[in-house]
This record gives structure tokens, C-alpha cells and sequence, in this order.
């Protein structure tokens, strides 16, 4: 599992940045990419990069603004012609979007012809979706946005094969089926089955945000508890607490101090402004070394297990 | 004047190749660039040349295929913030564009703050625009889809200095109502202002097609006729023929021969498959090198006046 990003940039792109794209890459775990927000130039990203169009099967939007979703038609449109022909497609996004991709589509005569579906999403929803459990939060922005919780599922441990050994059982189908039971029965006797598995292969958190105000909500923050990595925005690098509050966007010392309280693993910072395309970010950057992670374009972050 | 290309692709872009937007540089004329399709990433391609979003004045759409319009609302809107936010833009398209633009800057609440116009136009229309008349001719493709043709209006010479002075007028405001005029009286007699003029400069002619299949027409090649460049897509380079006209483009060898009734500078062949990205164009381009200029992502083709 990685982080994969296609754009760290706030509402304008930079020579060096595009718009919000994030890919959770889960080709070792289910040979899938999931997409965060599909920015203008989105296809073009993933042309640099070995993401095949045709594995992203399911694409979060956070909110409509411009920045986060005007690579979507072109995407929608080429992934029919790359590869993706009959391989069905979910997104995930605000109310909205499915009146805005239809028209789109309509206008531009793009023939789609996978099945793709639309799926308007609420606070609070939560999403089953292959080994995941996506749950839907509210962001405090100037439109209806949201981030997205991905938790995957805790698995049983490996069976542990010597111990099988141990009672007479050696390998062979009878292995699936201890496995997928609570417990077992072999001559004559029952074994619970967690005495013969290894420890749980416990599920890992990513959280990625929309655009946001910093939240302060204690129901949020128990939410955010335990994530392995947290992508939130920060517009505002230095101290423009102010003009972030207005304009519905993060700064960062805000971000940091927020986040405080909060047990979890690495903290991505995201939708940078391209006023900080300059020696500044270094600056910037070099400050804040040892509390997050800076975003840039085909920047890769492995998410390992707990051990 | 000069052409700069920002996406000489196909349907789907490429590496190296941004879908169809065509820059026509009027810089030294008149300060502005006029643009002609506006592909996903077109802003992000100008960020890589000198072009300013601002000067940006007259927009057109040859047709609504999501290759040729899904940069357009992130220009849009980008373009506020980049110098453009008191100067007005107009866009010239087909029916269905003016629709689709309310929409989708509605859905992703884009306050554009400049005067927006969308004329949306039909076939045989012409505009006087800046010192350029604009005529929209019907291209053969599976949608309404146009060409434009933009003339330069044709000027008087330069004032001949000393023929003025022979006559006894020397350099003053005078100079500039002569030029105005037809004829002029000095010291009782009356002069025709062409005999003070030196040549004519006359006004070029650029002709950018949309898609479209080869078009054989009479009425369509006098157009043409005495035109500085013509741009056209040869999506297939390479004798596929049949294919072509089943998709409704063209093929190259078709293209060169249907041009060869018309009397004309150059020719810029564009709207290249992604099929064609290996060593086959360098053979491909070699071949045709008498023939016709390959349009390539951020070329730029100057036109001189006629001498």
C-alpha cells in the first residue's frame, strides 16, 4: 500500500504542480488503484507514471470546485480507450456531480461503455468496498466537501504450520478450511482455531482530506485516532492564519497544533499554493522536517504494516 | 504573427502530445493572441511559454468533442487570477457550448469576474474582429463542427516621406490625415493620397480546421485559396484510408491531394494519433518533407506579410 501524488497544488497549477490527485495504490493488496479527486490533467500525470487507467475502479471526489474536478470527463473518456472497456467504475462524490458528468459527457458526445456509477455520498456514510471500509467526513469548507476515511480490514493471521504439524495435520485443503473457521475438529478433539494462527495482520488507516478549515470537533479528531498516515491541505504555509479562515482553506502551524492530541503515524501536507514555489518552501520545508511530510508531484510514500 | 502550437494531438493525448489548441501569436499586431480549441492541460501548458492568459481575447471552438474543450473551464477560470480579471474574453462555438460552460462553472462555483460572452456561431458567418475578419466554415466530421479563417485586413503603405517633402509638406499631424484620405489639397492643388503611398501590406490569411474528413468541395477549396497557412488534421499519416473515413478525419496523402488544385503557402499537418510516436514519424515526416510541416507541442511557425 503507498500513497501516490499527482497533484499537490492548490486552486491554480505551477510548472511544477498540478491540481489535488491522490492515488492509494493497492495493487499488492488487491491489485487496484484507488484515486483521491481527479484534477485537470490528471490523464496526463498518469502517462509519467505505471498506473494503468483501467485498475482505478473506484475515484473519491472531496468537492466540486474546479481544481478537483476538471480531469474527470477527459479521464472518464480515455480510460475507455486504455484498457478499460468493460471494467466497471464507482465514484464517490458530493450531490452534483452525476447532473455535471452527464452533461459533460452528453455535450462532448463521449461514449462511455463501462459501467460507470455515481454514487452521491452523505456525512457519516460508510462504503464496504473490496477489503475496505471508507467512511465519509465533513469538511468545514465554502461547499458542500468532504474527506474520506480508508480503513482496511484486520485479517486473521498465517496458520502456523508447525503447529498443525504438532496435532498430525499436514498441508492440504483442510488448511483454507481451519482457516476461514473459529474452531476445528480433528480426531475427535476441538481446537479453537487463534491457537494455530500468527498475530492479526491489523488493517491500516489513511485519511485524506478535501479542503478544509482546520476542525477542531472532538468526534472528528476520535475519528482521525490511529490513522497510519493523515493527508490534510494546507493552502497557507507561514503564518496567514487569517486569510486561511477566510477563504475556507488550512495554515500550517494551525494544522500541526490541531493535530496534537491525536495518536497517529505521518502527516502529508498537501494543496500547497504556488506562491511558495520559491526558496521559501525549503525554508518552510527544512522547519518543519520533523512533524510532516510535504507533498509534491509523483512523490511515492510507502504505507507499511503494523508490526 | 505567428503560429505556436500547445496540443498537436489526436483524441487522446500523449507524452509528448496535448490534445488540439493552437495558438495564433498577434503580439506585434495587436497585443492579444487569439486561440483556437482549448484541450485539457491548456493552462498548464502555458505556463511553459511567455503566453499571458490575459491576453487572451477571442476563443475559438471548433467543435465539441472532449479532446478540443476540456481545458476551457479551467483556463476559465484560472484566468482570473492571472492578470484577466477586468479583461473581456469572448468565445466563438458551436450550439451546446454556452450550455455546458453555465453548468459546469455553476457545479464547481467558478466566479469568473471578467465579461464572459459565447457566440455561439453558424456556417458562412463571418466577424470583424480587431483588425481581422473571421469566417466559420462547416468541416465533415460526425458533430457540428467548423473551421476558421482568419484574414488580416489588408493596409495602406507607408507615407513616402520624401515625395511628401518635394511637394513641400514636411512631417507633421498633417502626415496622419493624409494617410487617412483619399486625396489631399496643398498650396491650391489636389493630390491623390496613392501616389504618396508606397505598397500596399496585405493582410494574411491563416485557416485552422477542426476535424474533419477531406473535404473535395468547389465552394470549400476557393476559400482556401491564397491563404498563408492552413492547419489540418491528419490523424492517420500512414495510407489508412478506409479507417479515416470511417472515423470521420482524414489521412495525410488524401489530404496533400486534395490540396494540390489550391494555391497556397504552407501546410501544418496536426491532430496526430498517439499511434504514431516511434521512429514511423521520423520516416513518415521525412517523406512528406516537401509537402507539409508535422506540428509538434510548443512549435512556433512565424508568418511573414506577402512582400
Amino acid at each position: 500500500m503507498k500513497l501516490q501524488i499527482l497533484g499537490s497544488g492548490a486552486g491554480l497549477p505551477s510548472k511544477n504542480r498540478h491540481t489535488q490527485c491522490i492515488i492509494l495504490d493497492l495493487v499488492d493488496e488487491i491489485n487496484q488503484y484507488y484515486c483521491v479527486d481527479a484534477s485537470e490533467g490528471m490523464q496526463h500525470q498518469m502517462l509519467h507514471t505505471n498506473i494503468k487507467p483501467s485498475k482505478i475502479k473506484n475515484l473519491f471526489i472531496t468537492h466540486l470546485h474546479g481544481d478537483h474536478i476538471y480531469g474527470l470527463p477527459g479521464f472518464l473518456s480515455s480510460r475507455d480507450h486504455q484498457g478499460g472497456k468493460d471494467i466497471p467504475l464507482m465514484i464517490y462524490g458530493p450531490k452534483g456531480l452525476k447532473n455535471w458528468l452527464d452533461v459533460t459527457l452528453e455535450t462532448s458526445r463521449s461514449h462511455i461503455s463501462y459501467p460507470l456509477e455515481i454514487i452521491e455520498v452523505a456525512p457519516n456514510q460508510t462504503f464496504n468496498v473490496d477489503n475496505m471500509t471508507i467512511e465519509v467526513i465533513s469538511m468545514q469548507h465554502n461547499i458542500e466537501c468532504y474527506g474520506y476515511i480508508f480503513t482496511e480490514r484486520t485479517e486473521k493471521g498465517e496458520l502456523l504450520v508447525s503447529k498443525l504439524r504438532d496435532i498430525g495435520i499436514t498441508p492440504g485443503p483442510i488448511y483454507k478450511e481451519i482457516k476461514e473457521s473459529n474452531t476445528f475438529l480433528h480426531d475427535g478433539k476441538v481446537y479453537d482455531t487463534n491457537d494455530f494462527l500468527g498475530p492479526e495482520k491489523i488493517g491500516r488507516k489513511v485519511i485524506i482530506h478535501g479542503d478544509t478549515r482546520v476542525i477542531t470537533d472532538n468526534d472528528y479528531k476520535e475519528k482521525l485516532d490511529g490513522a497510519d498516515i493523515i493527508v490534510h491541505e494546507s493552502t497557507y504555509l507561514d503564518g496567514e492564519i487569517e486569510k486561511a479562515h477566510q477563504y475556507h482553506h488550512s495554515e500550517l502551524s494551525e494544522v500541526l497544533s490541531n493535530f496534537k492530541s491525536i495518536d497517529f503515524g505521518r502527516l502529508l501536507i498537501t494543496h500547497i499554493s504556488n506562491r511558495y514555489e520559491s526558496d521559501d518552501l525549503i525554508l518552510i520545508q527544512e522547519r518543519y522536517r520533523d512533524e510532516c511530510i510535504f507533498a509534491s508531484d509523483f512523490m511515492e510514500i510507502t504505507i507499511p504494516r503494523k508490526s
